[in-house]
């Protein structure tokens, strides 16, 4: 039927990642980085700054604009340059601005560990609030006066807003092919991973030939990402869940592992499937059956090896860019996109 | 207390505008930016040129993009100029996506006499496609390579969203003073009027002196015409009621039709305002007597009043503008921003 239905369920033996060198190199970078940004959600309206703080204080890892700062760092920029800088609050203005409506979208109750912003401010603020910090966004690129870069982000958020509705408009269909589920995932995560480092690039003045190679080195490392991602929501390969699995299946989300479970398990699953995804008939205790049909078919082990194709592909497509300690990172980012699901 | 309450209750005599003559000198170039909304309007994700096309072919008077190409056009920019036409189409989409957000935020049912989108499609796809518009915007705005242009309307996105969020925590308030209303009105409404006009200016590259007047002129249109809407929403000076008549009511919105008739009839309304928008228990009757209170306190001429002054400072603000048939156009304009609702 598909190579990713005949891939071997037995993850391959893969190099362990790791993201905190690129943390430590990136760190003064990144402290300008935080400092605009929230310089930049300040407002007199005081629920703007409340809201806004609630879920950039909350952080995550920053993982885009960190992005956008290595790919002009790997692409010699010197320490602290401005405009890539402000690419970078720029990157996690745009994402947080999605986070907020996604949550509305999803009707989700946690985000980054703490109740959903819409839940404490309603929906309609989470609306306004993530439009201001889009067109704060905006902003913060026309100072860097780069007309490329912000295209490229431009380009890049009407990518994911299309990805979005995809993703929303099949959610509940277990019939999804797999080129739909990449073009989803590669629209709504890995569009803007591609962008943030390919405008860091391009903030850098880097070579055309090193531009594209760090944007090919986003999209596969962003697509390794939600694979990883999906994956974890299954509880990856390891035994122990994280605090947010089983949210995919209960929002009926078709992703890779619920795919090819399906696929493996046609027949033999009781119409479980039918029921609880197609139907969306749910109750507290289906997550566990599903997780052991997921486990049981190998799809946790296939969907990590297809994410590991993907993080191969994007350390493979830093050829061009200069050797060094921040390509030497970006490469065990890639790896970690992975491992920490294994 | 204040200027307004003291107003003289009997709308003075003014000059009938008319929009006509503006729509007919840039027929041509509006026809440009219809068919630049439509080509990027579109997408291979089905449900986005649907929802968007509900929108934008209801249309409605296209005032912002209008106020785009003409104010290019009243700096001598030649007939059918690239970069003024581009940025009305980045306008139109910016106030659609505005609109589109606005109606999950005000929970509407209608919207240009179509029933809302949100209402139709859900609200997930309108703040996605919303977004989605929003970012189509800033791509055309790029394409016009005008660093400055792009940077005048995404400084008004971050605005507005300040001014509707302002709105959204005042709304119920009937103590809202008259200055807080104002920057209410300006941020959500006159803000995009003003930076439509600048961009269109600065577009067609006029010297800074017009670019100012015209951006003048745009922000004291545009609170002008909120103004003589907020009148419009309890039947402005005629006798007949518009199709949407009493949304504000009906929402509790302190406009200030609403918060002149407040003030000037305390002590005398047995609680009504109190009840109907304090603690928000409406009736559907409860309108007409509303209405009758705003007509009976003169609210209706003061505020109309209000809204010719703003005309005249609109017209006022011209007078750097090359004398011809635009800046005759704009100043009809002006008049018929408040003669449409006497």
């Amino acid at each position: 039927m598909s190579i990713l239905l005949d891939a071997v369920t037995v993850t391959e033996t893969r190099r362990k990642g790791d993201v905190e060198p690129l943390v430590r190199l990136a760190r003064d970078d990144m402290s300008v980085v935080d400092a605009l940004i929230v310089e930049r959600m300040q407002s007199d309206v005081a629920v703007i700054p409340m809201l806004a703080d609630h879920i950039v204080a909350a952080g995550g890892k920053r993982l885009r604009p960190l992005l956008t700062v290595a790919a002009a760092r790997a692409a010699n920029a010197p320490s602290g340059m401005e405009a890539p800088v402000r690419l970078a609050a720029a990157v996690e203005f745009i994402h947080t601005a999605t986070l907020l409506h996604d949550d509305i979208v999803d009707a989700s109750d946690l985000r980054r560990g703490k109740v959903a912003a819409h839940l404490i401010w309603g929906a309609p603020s989470s609306v306004l609030v993530g439009d201001f910090l889009f067109a704060r966004a905006f902003e913060l690129m026309v100072e860097t006066g780069q007309m490329r870069a912000l295209g490229i982000l431009a380009k890049a958020s009407s990518v994911i807003s299309e990805g979005e509705v995809l993703q929303l408009t099949r959610a509940h269909d277990l019939n999804l092919d797999q080129d739909t589920y990449l073009q989803i995932i590669s629209a709504k995560t890995a569009e803007l991973f591609a962008a943030a480092a390919e405008a860091g690039a391009v903030g850098a003045g880097a070579d055309e030939e090193v531009v594209q190679a760090l944007r090919a080195y986003g999209l596969n490392l962003g697509i390794a990402f939600q694979l990883a991602d999906d994956a974890l929501d299954y509880g990856g390969a390891s035994s122990t869940l994280g605090k947010n699995a089983g949210d995919d299946f209960n929002e009926g989300k078709a992703t890779l592992p619920l795919l090819l479970a399906v696929a493996r398990t046609k027949g033999h699953d009781d119409g479980f499937w039918e029921r609880t995804i197609n139907r969306g008939e749910r109750t507290p205790d289906d997550f566990k059956r599903a997780r052991e049909l997921v486990v049981g078919a190998g799809a946790i082990g296939a969907t990590l090896d297809v994410a590991g194709d993907y993080a191969d592909r994007a350390k493979a497509a830093l050829s061009p860019v200069p050797d060094g300690p921040w390509r030497e990172a970006l490469e065990l980012l890639a790896d970690f996109a992975v491992s920490r699901a294994t």
